[in-house]
């Protein structure tokens, strides 16, 4: 297996995704194909020891920041270390992509077959998937992707998400539901309502409309949501998480009593840090484009890329794209 | 002025709503009539030392409960006790309506001029505000009035959540943003993106798109979202701060040491949690109806109540029905 990893991906490029692909090397086995700047790459690889690995180095000429204007990059930058990643793909003399860069810029390079891989046959819209990180680690589809959905593109979301899940992480007929405003019936918006009776008839494991509180909870597999309100309700729960660390800390700081209590405390805080940890799940896979592709968080350490090398993995050994075409043909 | 409470709202009625309305009665000197069952609420009241306050109590027959479906109440339980609590705002016989109960039956009631109070001239749909519980306390409308969005009523929401936030919350010039999956100009869903030429236009102080976290660090004092979104993004915050505590609890508890220290940091995690306590912030403004009305938390403990009421005080002082009509005309 042939995994390309994006060097210019990550806020802290190449430090982590040199790092990140060299971990990955060595744990997994697998050919990994850095993509970028090739003095860059040569020089951050320089600081490892690489004997036995198989790593190879592919220049780019180009990167996309994460400021970049997607409409911009997908024409304005062809030989950027993603259109040169995403095309060692498409030719098949890759299985994968991984990159922890501009998410815009990767999906609008990706959609075309003409510059990325292009759709599946089939889909209407690719969505991006991402794991919850709470204990239960569902999947959430659409995050951001599609801010504008149609029912039949949910009904979608449904099955790609479905299908990553029983593959990936290994859930047999995962339930299947749509995040709403409520449980009743009549609940949700007409989005939601005309959704519903596509998903009843879908074949998939439909479970009804689920509120964000069960939805982490783990009452379903796949929770299916519009990419706005996904990005939003993301963002929101990312937000809500950081502001309750720091208010704790602040707390804490605040008297000599609760600062040692505070210090006692301090492994309890650490774990729940690592089981809040978004490196622990990877990164989010773009499921609907025409091979594997990966996208990790811009501020990604090292290990955070080698858990979306990881991930990249057992989408390609578990065929999820020609999974998802087949679905789709049924 | 006459604030009604409805006494059969609250999860726990009819206990937390007269105990609030005592104290309400007590402490601000206002009258307070406290609508349901008569019976049941005398019962209550006796519980209480009433001497030399204004309270009086009117009876209804009926009651909402919180399972019961809005279009079934409206018509379906005409003597309830928010029919006759908002007949008495609709006729002039009190100034504010507060409840705990039923949010979809009370929209339903209180939209129609027929049964409850109808809408202000001009307002296309009422919308309910909620102020998040971060520091900042910035408000955030529509949190589920409406599932489905048009332009316009973004618009006038942005306008009555200005209004409020400057009459109850004493705010000059409010900042006023859009709720999106992004900043930068191009991000949103087309709702967005055709609403941001009318705020523009507004004469409103619309400062842009404003993301999740940049909202609730107070970076602006209105959010504006259509209540689909509103609603799962406020379900995911409160979600999220208690899977936090939940998750923090059971490690706390797992050592003897971090046990110790958890006992040493307890008068932290009681600030933290009363910073972001809910009841603090009292219940939601229902905007747009002629009439003022405020809906609390069907859990609300009887502070909360008299947070509520408190609330509602500060709207009929500070003329936001008026406000809004006039607002609007212009």
């Amino acid at each position: 297996m042939r995994i390309v990893v994006d060097a210019m991906g990550s806020d802290g490029h190449p430090v982590p995704d040199v790092e990140g692909a060299v971990l990955a090397a060595r744990e997994f086995g697998e050919s990994i194909i850095l993509v970028g700047d090739q003095a860059q790459i040569e020089a951050e690889l320089a600081k490892h020891n690489t004997a036995d690995l198989h790593i190879e180095v592919k220049h780019a000429s180009q990167q996309v920041g994460m400021t970049d204007k997607p409409s911009e990059v997908v024409k304005g930058k062809p030989d950027s270390s993603m259109h040169v990643g995403l095309q060692l793909v498409r030719d098949g003399a890759a299985d994968a992509f991984v990159s922890a860069g501009n998410t815009g810029g990767i999906l609008g390079i990706a959609m075309l077959r003409q510059v990325g891989v292009g759709r599946i046959k089939g889909v209407k819209r690719p969505a991006l998937g991402v794991i919850f990180p709470t204990e239960e680690r569902p999947l959430l589809i659409d995050n951001g992707a599609n801010a504008d959905c149609r029912p039949e593109y949910l009904l979608q979301f449904g099955l790609m998400g479905s299908l990553y899940v029983e593959r990936v992480l290994g859930r047999e007929r995962p339930r299947v539901a749509l995040i709403s405003n409520g449980e009743e019936e009549g609940k949700g918006n007409t989005l939601i309502k005309e959704t519903i009776p596509l998903l009843r008839a879908s074949g998939l494991n439909y479970i009804g409309n689920i509120e964000p509180k069960e939805f982490m909870k783990g009452e379903a597999d796949v929770g299916v949501v519009d990419g706005f309100t996904g990005n939003v309700m993301m963002k929101t729960a990312e937000a809500i998480a950081s502001y309750m660390n720091n208010l704790i800390r602040d707390e804490l700081m605040s008297n000599p009593l609760t600062i040692v209590g505070g210090l006692l405390a301090k492994p309890a805080f650490g774990r729940v840090r690592m089981r809040l940890n978004s490196d622990e799940v990877g990164g989010a896979p773009l499921l609907g484009v025409n091979g594997v592709v990966i996208i990790g968080h811009g501020r990604s350490n090292a290990y955070a890329i080698k858990q979306a090398i990881f991930q990249a993995r057992r989408m390609v050994e578990n065929k999820v794209v020609e999974a998802i075409a087949t679905g789709l043909e049924q």
